[in-house]
């Protein structure tokens, strides 16, 4: 039993494994520290040198907690557990993202009954990835055995990010009118939702098969990682000009109740469904579920991870300035906070 | 299945379930809330009002995951739900104030294979009185439903907290020497630590069980909830000088593994057991497992949570300083970077 409480260590009641795991992910953790780090693995807390937020007018500091869900089950099946790293790093991304923060700082969570020090590392490695790619810092964690807890063989991780945004740049923008425009990007697969709906539907289907509609193995299409937007919104961040007046992030819950989490009183989405291109594999998740649309759009993401709000008049200009396709998916109309899929 | 990604939300597959905890909850959480909370309850990441970091020379952040371990298993079986919630945030507060933090804010992680609305909303009470006992804020968590990652009628807890220190005043300090006197503050109990082996030595003892050496129940004696060191220690942070040459919290590893931690090279520390008081609960865990005080030293917090590392002449300013005993256990001598138990 190693210490429980600090910048990467392990708890629990094999020192052996967890000080093991802990030499793995440590090289990983530390690709991911800029100046500002001063003091990560080893010490009781993760520092982050705050200096830079002294430039600021009116720093904020948003922070989000979160959990993959069950989609580490189907990650454990399949053994590829580095990209449970890059799930739960991008969604805690894209989660401050929708304020309007960029990520400064990152601390994970793994527990399970017994700790597999490869698997942890794989996992971490996965987070160190993400985090490097998204300019954060891989602060600190901690990986703890919990025999009795956790049914053998299975494991959670959840992640805390930390971000910063200058307090007049904070979105929702309060100006969302009837007619703006809403544009989706896409997502890379269910990203970390509806997973324990996808055991389910497909818990007699071996994981190397190739729906014809899908191309690829099916293991690759359910456990593509969550993406990260903040690198595609980056240029439009850049300038003064705000021209998104809110985001949304397409988790549990879907499009049904996460657009609505940004919408003031007074407007709904009118979201006509023969406009919006719903990736094959959704449909063999509807088909072999017998659901509803509705119930589909309450779940998945179903194609596209992210939603803009942006005035009818900036949309040429926000997705000429995007590095991929944003596509039309509705509008803001007059009703109440909700969402209407027209059929 | 609601949005999974945000300050106060649940995810897993029971919607109303998840929705009943987190109307529970909100009344706790927001009476932590002060005027630099700008969201919490609802929005996808809380946002912590960062202005007043800016009137500090140099603020660095200082953050710590952590979980409690197994104790939430004894604490099940007790029925005990809120004092896990206390445990969670004075080990996250304790471990940065070892740092010379103190805390800003504090997110929550809450899983299990079904989420009873009631034992949630109860952990998290707990939470949000100790977050507000150290002026913290609660500003956000996820509560997820894991079936099949959880055991039946298990769960698990971790927290993340997010504080400030200045630059100038971070701890350790860097004139550590020989000379300088460990003092130690009591421990409430065993605090999160130790729980896998407590659980296993009283597996067949009812918890309403008087021990004549302990006087009260054993649930009330194991289950007292982790002490924070904070309101102890602000005395002696307030002043301009810093008697404090370092803090040391004693988690997972005892004595031996985490006083080591903020020891520079050069320096052990010479603990003589004769000088140390060990409450009468450490006897009786000591004489049911047959376990040597090195073994005991090395699991267990041994009755005191918090150890002060201060210059032999500043013991009499600190000690009268405080609210409560600091009991002088040992000296700091040249040696390796470790604990001596001298018997």
């Amino acid at each position: 039993m190693t210490s429980s409480s600090n910048a990467y260590a392990a708890s629990g009641v094999d020192i052996d494994a967890g000080n093991r795991a802990v030499a793995l992910m440590t090289a990983a953790v530390q690709s991911t520290y800029g100046p500002e780090v001063l003091a990560g693995v080893g010490s009781f807390g993760g520092l982050y040198d705050a200096g830079r937020l002294q430039s600021m007018t009116a720093p904020v500091l948003v922070a989000s907690t979160d959990g993959v869900g069950t989609k580490v089950r189907l990650a454990a099946q399949a053994g590829r557990y580095e990209s449970i790293g890059h799930d739960i790093v991008n969604h805690c991304i894209n989660d401050i993202l929708v304020q309007g923060a960029r990520p400064l700082f990152f601390l994970d969570y793994v527990a399970s009954a017994r700790l597999n020090p490869g698997h942890v590392a794989a996992i971490v490695s996965g987070m160190a990835a993400a985090c490097r790619q998204a300019g954060c810092a891989l602060l600190g964690g901690e990986t703890a055995e919990m025999p009795g807890v956790y049914s053998p063989n299975e494991f959670d991780v959840a992640g805390t990010i930390v971000g910063v945004v200058e307090r007049s740049r904070r979105l929702p923008r309060t100006d969302l009118a009837a007619g703006d425009v809403l544009l989706g990007l896409a997502a890379s697969g269910p990203h970390t939702n509806g997973y324990s709906l996808i055991r389910r539907l497909f818990a007699d289907v071996p994981l190397d098969t190739v729906y014809p509609e899908l191309g690829i193995p099916l293991a690759d299409a359910l456990l593509a990682p969550h993406r990260s937007y903040l690198r595609v919104l980056e240029p439009l961040q850049a300038g003064p000009a705000q021209p998104v007046k809110a985001l949304a992030h397409l988790t549990g819950g879907g499009l049904i109740e996460n657009l609505p989490r940004v919408l003031p009183g007074g407007l709904s989405a009118a979201v006509p469904l023969t406009d919006w291109p719903v990736p094959p594999l959704f449909h063999l998740i509807q088909r072999r579920g017998g659901l509803t649309i509705e119930e589909m759009f309450r779940v998945f993401n179903m194609g596209f991870g992210f939603i803009l709000v942006v005035a009818p008049g900036d949309v040429a200009a926000v997705q000429a300035g995007l590095p991929e396709p944003a596509i039309v998916l509705g509008k803001l109309v007059p009703g109440a906070r909700m969402v209407q899929l027209l059929s």
